[in-house]
């Protein structure tokens, strides 16, 4: 059983805003067990909908159309999809009856564009939209299944994840379920060496995502319900955090700041920062995580050289004789922040982010980013490339995979 | 001239993250004067995607790709399009030398599977890709064109806004035109009533846009060159530039921190932060503007209560009676700030950003913003609607606005 998405729309399609629908009947398909093959999003165009809704046709078993539902003379979906399968439209006099009446109870002026509205396909039944006056729809007809829902988020999630959904679970043959494992500390060439042959299996299948400074694990199997997906996934599972050990640091939605950030506080502990180029970006992080005020006390944004001195009690005579980016300066940061901070960690951020080298002829993308324990202070010096944003994002990734491959291996 | 995109990826087409790299390719293409006619999205599926891009290519004068360049066997848009263009592959040793050299000069482990990004179709060339180790190609057989792009969106959009953009300019037909005017302190509807009479225009068309904290209008008209659209579009920004005054804060890419950190630095004045919500984004968004450094002199993360009395010396009295989200303690953060950064102006930022009321009793989204300048202080009481990000992140922006404002008066 599989289903095609076709997102109608000229502002869509030209890009002016952000298609968040598909995607998310792409969610639904999925775990309904249906296989979506294809996405396609075309304009408010007579000729090219009903060329398209007619290949999907012969393609897929279902086709949802997003948009195009509304009483504007560019919303043409209703009609072009009576088009494609050989329909006749016919209006539905209970439904315009419905329409007055909400316009009249809203004090809304009728125009007679709106009766369009209550026109469907002979094949057709309405979908209740209880957010808006399109009605969605679904025909049955030759063994094809056509959906097509209205394309304002606040109408399509609730008919998505209600009526159609249900719909779709009548069809579907069981659900499509995945776990994603969350790599930190190895590239995604490495990963994929290291589970290659469990990428061949065909159920579950294991496909590598590649991320900012980590890497993804995806794990999906079919099956009638997710609890069996899951017992088919288990073992696949165990045995790639079998292979991967410590890297592996998180399960599904849970980020990196996160994961630190829980293993700080099960453990009483506390981080702060100490950052220069990054200029607050991994406090930011940090902070971002809800009750994050449990491990991270805060930090000092040192951007100037003088700060790094009052505020970190960096010495004046490391500054000038290894200049700011440097591994003495970054350790010298960490530990004056450790110490002012009256944090377990401390993590100092200290590099050239670009776009020129800097006073000290220090070359773009060098970055020392140093972690002080209890036990003493480790210094990692990195090349980075990319422009200022990739290179301030990359270095804070790295910072905060520091602090949590000290954490695991104490 | 007329184009389609083809987005590839599995986790695309499953809507497991958003597709923003095509409706920036879409905008892209608009403003070259070339027709985007359709977008597709489908997996990384051999059959199907030879299949997309042949029937792309008998329809489209330009079909351009996003995705699947990487190192994985999943990635297999190069090898696709040499099969849809009937063209062989060749390996190019002087990439693969460059790529080698690059992991080696991180210290990554070099796995055959790199090579394959040294493949390309025989019709094609490399694009250069600045971010990430996948070139991007740029095929041209048959009167067609094909360009294929990477699809994170760090390597994806300097590559489309640069070398990709000057191809496409260099085969439309025309260019469409825009100028955006960047709007602080303003809401949508304002600008809108200020302006509706020119949003009437045909030529250049008006139209806004809401963004966090700010509005953006964009002026956009089509003509042979881009200067020629200029011509068109100044009166219309002169008179919108009157009409707003100092709301005006910037023209097209100019970010509101940017925008404020000139103004300091022409003024020869400086700014540092005292943060306790937003725990670094405000120090963030400053120290991501280029030269930022010659303004930003950095400051303090003020998580805990404790380091707010110890880095920023606000009076423990000041904390117990008033709770650290107050009016007071926001205050005695953003003097205390200026005083120890030895900054023209610090702002300090203090609120509850949710999900729960705090310990105070203190509401999600109540926020308190003081800008400390050489004649005094004043202090902002708002009230944020949105979930923990937005909320820090409206925040942020209406910390800039208030500075902004000030230089602005005075």
């Amino acid at each position: 059983m599989n289903a095609e998405i076709l997102s109608v729309g000229t502002e869509l399609l030209l890009g002016q805003i952000i298609d968040t629908d598909a995607p998310h009947m792409a969610r639904i398909l999925a775990e309904c067990g249906i296989s979506c093959t294809r996405r396609v999003t075309i304009g408010d165009n007579w000729d090219r909908l009903v060329a398209t809704l007619s290949d999907a046709l012969k393609r897929a078993d279902i086709v949802v159309t997003v948009g195009g539902l509304g009483p504007t003379a560019d919303d043409i979906t209703r009609d072009a999809i009576a088009a494609a399968l050989g329909d006749e439209m016919e209006r539905v006099s209970a439904m315009e009856t419905e329409l007055r009446e909400f316009f009249a109870s809203r004090g809304y002026r009728w125009t007679e564009s709106n009766a369009k509205q209550a026109d469907k396909p002979k094949s057709g039944e309405f979908i209740d939209n209880p957010n808006g006056t399109a009605p969605g729809l679904v025909c049955r007809k030759g063994g094809k299944v056509v959906l097509a829902l209205p394309g304002p988020p606040n109408e399509f999630i609730p008919m998505a994840n209600g009526p159609v959904r249900a719909i779709l679970e009548g069809l579907g043959g069981g659900v499509i379920h995945s776990v994603t494992l969350r790599i930190a500390g190895m590239g995604e060439s490495h990963v994929e060496e290291v589970v290659r042959d469990l990428m061949e299996s065909e159920s579950p299948t294991v496909a590598p995502y590649a991320k900012v400074g980590e890497v993804h694990l995806r794990i999906t199997a079919r099956a009638k319900t997710a609890a069996e997906a899951e017992k088919i996934i288990a073992p696949v599972k165990a045995e790639i955090e079998k292979r991967l050990g410590k890297h592996v640091y998180g399960i599904n939605d849970v980020a990196l700041e996160q994961a630190v950030l829980e293993m700080l506080t099960n453990r009483r502990e506390t981080v702060g920062v100490a950052e220069s180029m990054t200029g607050g970006e991994l406090g930011s992080r940090l902070s971002s995580v809800p009750g994050s005020s449990a491990a991270f006390v805060g930090g000092v944004i040192a951007y100037s050289a003088r700060l790094k001195q009052s505020l970190l009690g960096v010495q004046g005579a490391v500054l000038m004789k290894h200049g700011p980016v440097s591994r003495e300066t970054a350790e010298a940061m960490a530990l004056g922040a450790q110490n002012r901070l009256q944090a377990t960690y401390a993590i100092a951020v200290s590099g050239n982010a670009g776009p020129g080298v800097d006073r000290d002829n220090k070359p773009v993308g060098l970055v020392f980013i140093a972690l002080a324990t209890p036990t003493g202070v480790k210094v990692e010096e990195v090349n980075l490339r990319g422009g200022r944003e990739t290179i301030r994002e990359r270095a804070t990734q790295i910072a905060l995979t520091l602090l949590r491959d000290h954490l695991v291996r104490k």
